[in-house]
């Protein structure tokens, strides 16, 4: 079994999870949405919203580079900080060989690590670089992700002008990018912990009902968090889904009770909020990398940063699947991430 | 600019390095290869091979699953490591959505973070494997990359069904895995530093030519480590690209010389060396995330734990593109990763 093993950074917790002794703080972040999103509830709220979805390019993965690129920017100049001082970088997004991530952050020249972590990769860039931070492996780390409709439509179902059917259970992909710098420097936000996920596969193969697929890794994560910090849902004032969805957040709740746990009055997800499901035809809700991230930069981080939230449990969701897996019959297996966010003074 | 920073677990280094000051150790490592890799000079060394490429699968992407999920048995059973001892799991391969690794490790349950570096993904997972063994983070981490050529072609080029013609740059996807477990138990290899690589883009299109397309990111990255541990060629016993193959070596040595260097007597290149050329019409050479990691398991690492070698560089290297971004005419630009390796008594 595991050691608990202390040193003078962190503690490791439990079977999965890290408790930093010198959190690393969310020193700045940046949102950019599309026109869809825009119209939302978060609408007001992102820094940067286009009507242009293409986003002055030609193609809906240009489309997704740029977005990146204008998140990185506004991330670091809210800081104050030059690409040239931040230590690493930790990009994803959902397109293969995750294009959308290099093409959008070459231009930075920053030393890079690319992930792959599906609709969970922002807490995968967020637990890598606070990890990193904590380990005293540089003063700034750079965590970005993005999502667009029509590279997703294209990449996972049929490029928009076939104008593909969606069943009630589908989620609409999030056009956005949101990006965090994370650091030595003192701000109001800290990391103070993360559980690292487990891919959790119940079996189930409908990639129109990805929200299913999810909910076993998200119920999976949020209880090995209690556990592992020895907490429950009482302390922490939201825990917040990445992309669950109505039909997967109703399976989270049936799952989590039966072990026992009730986080209904806590629970949050960014696919519900970001999207208004009665006037915006989303069904399910939205997902993609982006749909966390820029709901997390938008939304999660002001209430922490003004202490109207204490303590977050921040989880994105991810479901691992390719066209290929799934026409060749693959279950569509789940990961979640689990980010502790605090306020600090 | 960077901050030269220390702390009793590692040394920032310049630019993109850092020098672990307890430095990781290589603990074991396992190698999984194809039919054709077992007919090649590296034949006799892989732990395991298989005339049947399918390795008891139906399709090419579940037996690069079955690949990786034997390289991590073979792994963790040489060290008596179980799966539950293994804090993290970082793993990648080159499929959309890196799926041969999440169907390939799900039975393990080892907390993950999926990774795409394209064929520079094995350096990149012993990068983060290594800062977090560094770190304190846990005891035993699992880095595990692998390629397919059957999974391969069909995912960047045509099904093999379709015989698609090769030009003489073209390199061939390695069939095989390799995995490797890195950790605070003394074994007779360590890793001492890592030089954590930028995208490098000369604005190559030619995707049939990924040596070339990666040559540019092996200098940078062989020249950042050389300026952030104050070293030159002569320090290492080899430096060992991942598959820049026949044509990106020329251009590598080129490359160098313009800028002063000469590693023409140190420099080995995974891709050159795993298959023969004249017999086996590979062309450039052999690529792929299997490429360096089986190499680095099966021909490089034994001679370190010897002694025959006492420090070395190994760089793996990956072009990044995707069927979408070079179709819609983007560049390939590279990314390389420098780990340094050491012979301890």
């Amino acid at each position: 079994m595991y050691k608990e093993q202390e040193n003078e950074k962190s503690q490791l917790k439990g079977a999965q999870s890290i408790c930093f002794r010198e959190s690393p703080y969310l020193i700045s972040s940046g949102s950019v949405a599309g026109s869809k999103e825009a119209e939302g509830p978060l609408g007001k709220l992102f820094d940067m919203t286009s009507q242009d979805d293409l986003f002055g390019a030609k193609t809906w993965e240009e489309a997704e580079s740029n977005m990146q690129k204008e998140a990185c920017v506004l991330t670091l100049g809210k800081a104050h900080v030059k690409p040239e001082e931040v230590r690493f970088l930790f990009g994803g997004d959902l397109l293969r060989q995750g294009i959308a991530t290099s093409m959008g952050i070459e231009s930075f020249q920053i030393p890079m690590f690319g992930l792959y972590g599906a609709c969970s990769t922002s807490g995968e860039a967020l637990a890598l670089g606070s990890m990193c931070v904590a380990a005293g492996y540089g003063d700034y780390m750079l965590a970005v992700t993005s999502s667009h409709f029509g590279s997703a439509e294209k990449e996972f179902r049929f490029p928009l002008g076939y104008a593909s059917q969606r069943p009630p259970s589908a989620h609409w992909t999030v056009t956005g990018s949101g990006a965090f710098l994370v650091g030595t420097e003192k701000s109001h936000v800290r990391i103070t912990g993360v559980t690292v996920g487990k891919i959790v596969d119940y079996g189930l193969k409908d990639s129109q009902n990805m929200g299913a697929c999810m909910a076993p890794a998200a119920m999976d994560t949020i209880m090995q968090n209690f556990r592992d910090f020895g907490r429950d849902a009482e302390e922490y004032d939201r825990i917040i889904t990445g992309d669950l969805g109505y039909v997967g957040q109703d399976i989270l709740f049936d799952l989590l009770r039966e072990k026992g746990y009730d986080i209904r009055t806590k629970h949050m997800d960014c696919g519900i909020t970001i999207f208004d499901q009665k006037t915006q035809d989303t069904h399910a809700g939205g997902s993609g990398c982006g749909c966390a991230a820029v709901t997390l930069s938008s939304y999660i981080l002001p209430k922490l940063r003004k202490g109207e939230w204490k303590r977050v449990l921040f989880v994105p969701t991810g479901a691992l699947m390719s066209t290929v897996s799934f026409n060749e019959g693959a279950s569509v297996p789940g990961i979640a991430h689990g980010i502790v966010l605090e306020h600090v003074n």
